[in-house]
């Protein structure tokens, strides 16, 4: 076999079993060892954004990476911005780059590129695989750096002589990476900050969802302290059941409100809660300034085992969470308002829903009813690289696809990714996508004001809106492959929706607001 | 004023004053800035690399630079395969980034990353401008590093702080980096090597149209050689009255053919011809064993005046280049193939177009027909990352208002990039994309049997199709506001096209093969 079949070999057998592609030239013989293993899953994307946030979203709801399959410096740029935001939201990843035959590399071909400095420059591990001999154990590694640390962006650069060349066979998967723990004295100060005044737990990771999330409500309920979560997490468990997490908002004014009597911050999954930018005249940081921060355990640490030995330390393993209860109001009618789809959209969510939510500022008011809505996940986008949504939906219905999955986006965010439309339609995933067309960068608006700048003139206008021409996302959803609709009142969102909830394959509403 | 309007006003005072755009949050005194400089004009595209391709068919067409403006390390990524294709073909591109406010970077904020990282993997020229009193002096060296070399990417990350703290003002331009030159002893040489047999001397760069075209064609009829260049020349001038040049091909073996009685290589303007990629049993350049490979002049040393010299040291002052003559076809009739369009395309072009040329496949057969039809401009890829041609256009025609822009273009390269009919119809520029709806990457099929791999099963071929679903590239036009039309049979290209040629502002045709 040669080196591609031995790498695909050794992914299969780490449990690696899903590759979400756009190929080019010299990922060749990968495709052709891709294409005599059918049980490895392959998805293509046409544009690489929509490859990279795919896996993201497909290892937020599944714990497990998939591969990606990237075409040269160029390809791997193209999906640069979803590696960001994978990254920021610590999931795993394998990418598969393609690369020159190395002796080529020494003639300036047209695709040649410093790959190895932009890989590097988002990658938590990077490995030039030169060798067909040992490109199985380089695979091994990949996997095994991906998994470390609670998920780690892992990319294999993989020369088409590599691929090509005779190699031996596939390796065993090597054992994982052991995760690093609390110290049983910082347990202890952390238990003991928990029952002060002013005590907050401020969880991330995995312990947002899910038993662990039922862990961290159970230390909050016997310590007191209030559980508290940043608002871009990765995934949050929402709706009937789930924890009572208080989120905090965008605005770093807010949070300081939010904040302002929180004496001790004990951080668990989860880094110091940070301003999104930096404004003139505002904090960096939303804590006061009498607020100590207990750093106990990093979102690459081990979020279960802390959790598991913080319930012992604090007695907490008898106390019962704060649930939310199911809490959904009357299906809204007339004139359609954010509210009031946010509304209809609490009123109609199934029970298992996955949201993958990208609506920067229709968010605001749509996503807030859905808190007390049917049990679901709330993926929001860690990294902040706009163009996320579309393809984190696709990953997470690849992951689920007995479950809705939902994608709320600004127009102007979709457009970066709006290729992600024929992958759904060709997988026939089971998604709707709400487009809330208010035909502009809306945040950016409101970001100048932020920023001190009032008068907005023709330059920034023009910068600004996402007018003359209006896009028509009917026409751009149907013209890869998905049906759309467009709705401007709320009986016919609410049509849409229900219609879109109660039949299975993929959808668009365009939301005029 | 504060450190953003004495950028701007430095750039203006440089010459410079187009900007394409996709702005942040962390950009917004920079916006502000040039909202208050409306002899800027500020192009706006909804994904980074329709910014980035932009400025590279700018500069192709005007020969002056253009300003990038991009948000944060995910936003250059997004850009990135565009900044890779204007670098390789030594296009000028002034990239400005904005980062963070400096004092926020010690904090994990979502869309902090390795900024400088990523734009060193393809700059040229990379400068954190890391305070306001500076940053005018940085914006004037940016334009020098741009322009040095006939043409690199210059990269200034601008900070939020040091755009909106107080500066003392613009600064004047810098004298220009001075061009290397070719030594006396290398001239003759390179004179003597072209009146030797079997020589060639092979052009590119600015020597690929106009003036300097004109020059290298006396020296050719003056020494007999054969006068060649590469396939993906950023620009080359063709039809009636252009300079008669032999252009190799796409695949290294038709070059091996092309190139097996050269004897003496002269490069000017040129690296060494290399093969796209590397292939099993193929070697990775044309020429043969015992051709002398003269390097003259490289791409990034002074073209224009090695070219008087040579002329001067060869005697070809008055010799007359040879030149094309107008050769155009019947317009063909009846069902559509792909070399009738091309037949069509050289009947019905105007003078004076620019055809930026991404059909990778299609153009085998399209393009060769053109060459004899009347003078135009045609760029191709230099850099191989598809995704260029629209872009590429967009450029082109915002530097050529009075010229005819036509992007041929395979619909597998158009997806990546499809954003940019949204700013063809916003900025309303006279140009016709050509969408060659194969239906699939037809490249990497023979490409896949370049590197001996013959059987094409399911998951290969589900990465090298793009059907079930078909796009629908005329609902895709219209949904970005380009009006658009799909033609199976050749009246109805010929048709659409001519009513194209005739009436200005954006269209795209969807050509069926």
């Amino acid at each position: 076999m040669n080196g591609a079949e031995s790498l695909v070999k050794t992914f299969l057998a780490g449990g690696l079993d899903v590759c979400f592609a756009n190929p080019g030239t010299s990922e060749m013989h990968f495709v052709a060892a891709l294409d005599s293993h059918p049980e490895m899953r392959c998805i293509l994307s046409l544009f690489e954004g929509g490859v990279t946030g795919a896996a993201d979203g497909y290892f937020r709801m599944s714990g497990k990476p998939a591969a990606t399959l990237l075409h040269l410096a160029p390809g791997f740029g193209n999906g640069y911005a979803n590696v960001h935001n994978a990254r920021k939201g610590h999931s795993a990843m394998i990418n598969v780059v393609g690369e020159h035959a190395d002796y080529h590399l020494k003639f300036d071909a047209p695709l040649k590129g410093d790959i190895e400095g932009v890989t590097r420059s988002v990658s938590d591990w990077v490995k030039l695989s030169m060798d067909a001999l040992a490109v199985a154990q380089d695979g091994a590694e990949a996997i095994r750096a991906a998994t470390a640390r609670n998920g780690q962006i892992a990319t294999l650069v993989l020369p088409a002589n590599t691929a090509w060349s005779e190699a031996e066979g596939p390796v065993d998967p090597l054992p994982p990476v052991a995760l690093h723990r609390p110290r049983p004295d910082q347990i202890a100060a952390a238990a003991a900050a928990l029952t002060e005044p002013g005590a907050a737990l401020f969880i991330g990771g995995a312990a947002a969802f899910g038993p662990l999330a039922r862990l961290a409500g159970k230390i909050a309920r016997k310590t007191g302290c209030r559980l508290m979560a940043d608002y871009f997490l990765p995934r949050i468990e929402r709706g009937e059941g789930a924890v009572d997490i208080e989120c905090l908002h965008y605005p770093v004014l807010e949070n300081v409100e939010i904040l302002k009597d929180v004496k001790h911050l004990v951080l668990l999954g989860a880094g110091q809660p940070v301003a999104f930018f930096a404004y003139p005249d505002r904090p960096s940081t939303p804590e006061p300034a009498d607020c100590r921060m207990v750093d106990l355990c990093g979102p690459t640490m081990d979020i279960a085992w802390t959790l598991q030995t913080l319930i012992v330390a604090t007695g907490a393993e008898q106390a019962e969470p704060a649930l939310l209860s199911l809490d959904v109001p009357e299906l809204p009618t007339g004139e359609l308002t954010l509210a009031k789809v946010g509304q209809a959209l609490a009123a109609l969510l199934p029970e298992g829903a996955i949201i993958a939510n990208e609506a920067v500022t229709a968010g605001a008011d749509v996503i807030p009813p859905t808190r007390t809505a049917r049990n679901h996940d709330l993926l929001y986008n860690p990294g902040g690289a706009i163009g996320a949504a579309l393809p984190l939906a696709v990953g997470a219905a690849v992951a689920c696809p007995d479950r809705k999955v939902i994608a709320p986006t600004g127009d102007g965010s979709a457009m970066y990714t709006l290729q992600s439309l024929w992958t759904m339609a060709r997988e026939q995933l089971d998604m709707t996508v709400l487009i809330f067309a208010n035909r502009g960068y809306q945040i950016l608006r409101a970001e100048l004001a932020n920023v001190g700048v009032s008068h907005v003139g023709r330059n920034a206008e023009r910068m600004f809106n996402v007018e003359g021409p209006e896009l028509d996302w009917v026409a751009l959803s149907q013209g890869h492959g998905v049906p759309a609709r467009r709705v401007q009142d709320m009986e016919s969102f609410a049509d849409a929706f229900r219609a879109a909830m109660e039949t299975p394959g993929p959808k668009l509403i365009e939301i005029v607001c």
